[in-house]
């Protein structure tokens, strides 16, 4: 191998299994260490929604979920179970499709996915079964972590929250951003020069999602385990980015 | 740095402009020794639509087109070019959305996209406004390009040609897979256990548009010109996949 890489992405493969309460920077760190990394300026984490959930304490059994009547009614419908269908609909601003095993909303921080991203899968069951909501607040966990990696190791990196979302129009999942810290959720290209000198007609580019879904080919699918990857050479500007950037509003939306 | 990379993206730096009838596979393996990188089985090879369809020579001189009414009526609407908006029509199956500057049309291999993919930044330009259409048959365009490579290297690989689309619901555009060949365009996960053994409930992965988003990082932006990225280390089944595989057909799409 001749050049340099421009880029690469390491999934780290000493990840334990999350519980709530515990410490997702000295977890990262434990990792990269045992992978024999460093951490350094200009890096990029991603880590996976769910074990950033899982720290947060955002799993709920859903035998202590009561369904309300409208609940009930929205989960005859889709054919789910209703307090799973409770929780959606108070992770959600409103619901924008219901099909026989399908239920879409948009998520009170205004993702519009399945389910409000509330999933049963890689989610630590006992006896009970357990729901695992989205974090709170992803763009704020994502500030908190980015801030105790550098208070640990010096280094300024950026912190990136991801998912997979299904997509209108195309299928399968795709990884998208949907917390980050210190870089830019979305990065404005109007103005820039092309090749020729003109001004780019594409304006905007969704830079984290792009970051989300190369850490989430990095990270492998099912049982691979691989929630946490290190990305090395993405060229960012160093600023406080959020994902909520990435976010169209409702207004301005074409496919409500 | 410690292990290996799972997954390494290296942008090209030696691609030349290119023209109709020039060979891509000469041209990225020219770029590829340029750069000292050899080609093993299992690499992907990424490439950015304008160049497959400069060298097919699907550069339009808006000159040469004649709008029909229906054109006129639709540029007017949008406020765009009515040869442009000729063109965008003999490409698309069906217009979705019009506003003022807004063209999102449903293409006739099935992507929504605005423009029908058709755009001016940079397409070499003489004195004449140019528009570059999509390849014909990206497809196709990937599957030829992938048997020459074979042909002159022995090295069995996955060819992705890429575009940046902008989605429903989020800000900024996403590197996607608009033609795939030797490797799955949808990887299907369904009946694939969790990390606890039950089946997971995110049965369809995007993994050409996720190795296009990656790919798309690599390359950067704008001025940059790396319009060929190599991709080590991604995990795939060898298949003769398809970007048409992530085309969700019109009657099981929920946001028409």
């Amino acid at each position: 191998m001749g050049a340099a890489p421009v880029l690469s992405l390491h999934a780290l493969s000493g990840v334990p299994l999350v519980a709530a309460g515990d410490d997702l920077a000295a977890i990262v760190l434990g990792a990269l260490r045992a992978d024999g990394h460093d951490l350094r300026d200009g890096d990029v984490i991603a880590l996976a929604q769910k074990i950033v959930s899982k720290a947060e304490g955002r799993a709920v059994p859903l035998a202590e979920v009561k369904p309300s009547f409208a609940a009930q009614d929205l989960a005859a419908r889709c054919d789910k179970d209703a307090r799973l269908v409770e929780l959606i609909l108070s992770e959600s601003e409103r619901v924008m499709r219901v099909r026989r095993g399908v239920l879409i909303v948009r998520h009170r921080l205004g993702f519009v996915l399945a389910n409000a991203g509330i999933d049963q899968s890689n989610v630590d069951q006992g006896d009970e079964p357990v729901a695992l909501l989205l974090p709170a607040d992803p763009d704020g966990s994502a500030a908190v972590l980015r801030a105790a990696l550098k208070a640990a190791t010096g280094a300024d990196v950026a912190v990136v929250i991801i998912d997979s979302f299904g997509r209108a129009w195309r299928n399968g999942t795709c990884g998208v951003a949907i917390g980050c810290a210190g870089m830019p959720g979305l990065l404005d290209l109007r103005g820039a020069p092309d090749l020729y000198g003109r001004a780019l007609q594409t304006s905007e580019l969704g830079l984290a999602d792009e970051v989300a879904a190369a850490a989430s080919l990095a990270m492998g699918q099912a049982a691979e385990g691989a929630p946490v990857v290190l990305l090395r050479g993405v060229g960012y500007a160093r600023r406080e980015g959020k994902a909520a950037e990435l976010v169209r509003p409702l207004e301005m939306d074409l496919f409500p």
